[in-house]
């Protein structure tokens, strides 16, 4: 008897081309479909909650699989352990839950938090390297929150979406989207919604790191939300200074949360 | 004419051999150094607030050259950026300040801060793999708070040395001896005094970690600080979860701050 299992997953996007599955190159899912495979001694598919790109992060991305055996409480902490044992140091699994058959990582979910994190200052960093945007200069805060209040609410995010990939429906609900001032010079940009378009966050990250620079006017973000043009945004900001935080399923799950 | 340079310099420790230069391996000061030397066109010698052993990171070590010329605001500027360019990714130079011929890295030092970073969860993580301690078990944090305020004040630290090395004074006077609790299983434990002997912040979170664990009774501190016995507090936590955050000098310098 097949037992869905969930799993709460980390990875630093640096070594992996991506999350999705490809042939030939390192992935998300293809390390832990390796894993799943040599622990069960058959193939295992993985289905992850949604795709990260290349160099892009995660504290809590989530798969769903398909066990070859009902798991019990010891079965499934036996079977975690041993996972992380198989995995390389930069993925690693932190949670696994049993979950009903109709459980789906990427269709059950509700919604979806990332961080964006910014190091402004006028020299590179050799700790912040691979977590931040490196940006050369002073950046005005005031100017950055009042853009990405702009982003709260029901919109159409066609303006804030990769041009160069399939479209998916464009109107995403959007709960949190705060700036916070860490230390000195370093900025984490934090959004929640119910869904996302293809690079949606970094292409927001990009737009409000220009509005900061003061080469865009902080309501050039209304603006692209209303004309849905690609071309009112600012550039896409780089992979590496983004990470999924969390995905949010329906409390009747019982996941870890 | 000589003009002598302060340097606020950050560094990951995991891929060199400690900071103090070594003949045939990695080091901080020896990167440092032949950075400085490609400058200049001749040998530079930098001088360090002190020593990390192999592993351990900096935010905000300190050094101090003698620059073969005098060197005005714009020259600092431009040397700062170009060391910034022949160093490699994993150290970067922050800040530069002149300073008088009489200022020491390691001789001004009037306190020195440290933070060392725990992981406490059963599961390994992907993210914080170099610069935390990984504790696989929930750990007591008021236990732990409770034996970090006993480090506090003026203390022999004999008790808290490492045992294989040449002693220094081990008086030190503590200013700060503080657990933060981040979130759900990452701590930090931050420790400022004018003087630390060797090995001393990670054998002090290797007993608050055992305290943690409920393996020694928070009042093993006050004992190892009474007994000046190694034997009493716990063992030498990992490398990779400290960070010296900064050094303090006298006002007079005028350095960055």
């Amino acid at each position: 008897m097949n037992s869905r299992i969930a799993l709460l997953i980390e990875y630093s996007g640096k070594k992996f081309h991506g999350s999705q599955y490809q042939k030939g190159v390192r992935t998300v899912q293809g390390e832990l479909e390796r894993a799943l495979a040599v622990l069960a001694r058959q193939p295992i598919r993985a289905t992850l909650s949604g795709r990260t790109d290349s160099g892009v992060h995660a504290r809590g991305q989530v798969a769903h699989a398909d066990w070859p055996e009902a798991l019990d409480e010891a079965g499934r902490v036996d079977v975690l352990w041993r996972l992380n044992g198989i995995l390389d140091r930069d993925i690693s699994i932190t949670k696994m839950a049993s979950v009903p058959d109709d459980f789906h990582a990427r269709f059950s979910a509700v919604e979806r938090e990332y961080c964006y994190s910014i190091l402004a200052r006028p020299q590179r960093s050799a700790l912040l390297k691979d977590t931040h945007a490196f940006v050369p200069a002073r950046l005005d805060l005031a100017a950055m929150q009042r853009a990405a209040e702009q982003i709260l609410g029901k919109h159409d995010f066609t303006g804030f979406q990769s041009t160069s990939t399939d479209k998916t429906v464009p109107i995403c609900n959007v709960f949190r989207s705060q700036i916070l001032n860490l230390r000195e010079g370093e900025l984490e940009f934090w959004i929640r919604a119910d869904h996302f378009v293809y690079n949606m966050v970094r292409i927001i990250c990009g737009t409000l790191i220009d509005v900061g620079l003061g080469k865009r006017d902080a309501d050039c973000v209304s603006l692209a939300l209303q004309c849905g043009d690609r071309n009112i945004a600012g550039p896409t900001a780089p992979a590496q200074g983004l990470t999924l935080d969390s995905v949010k399923y329906p409390r009747a799950f019982e996941l870890w949360d």
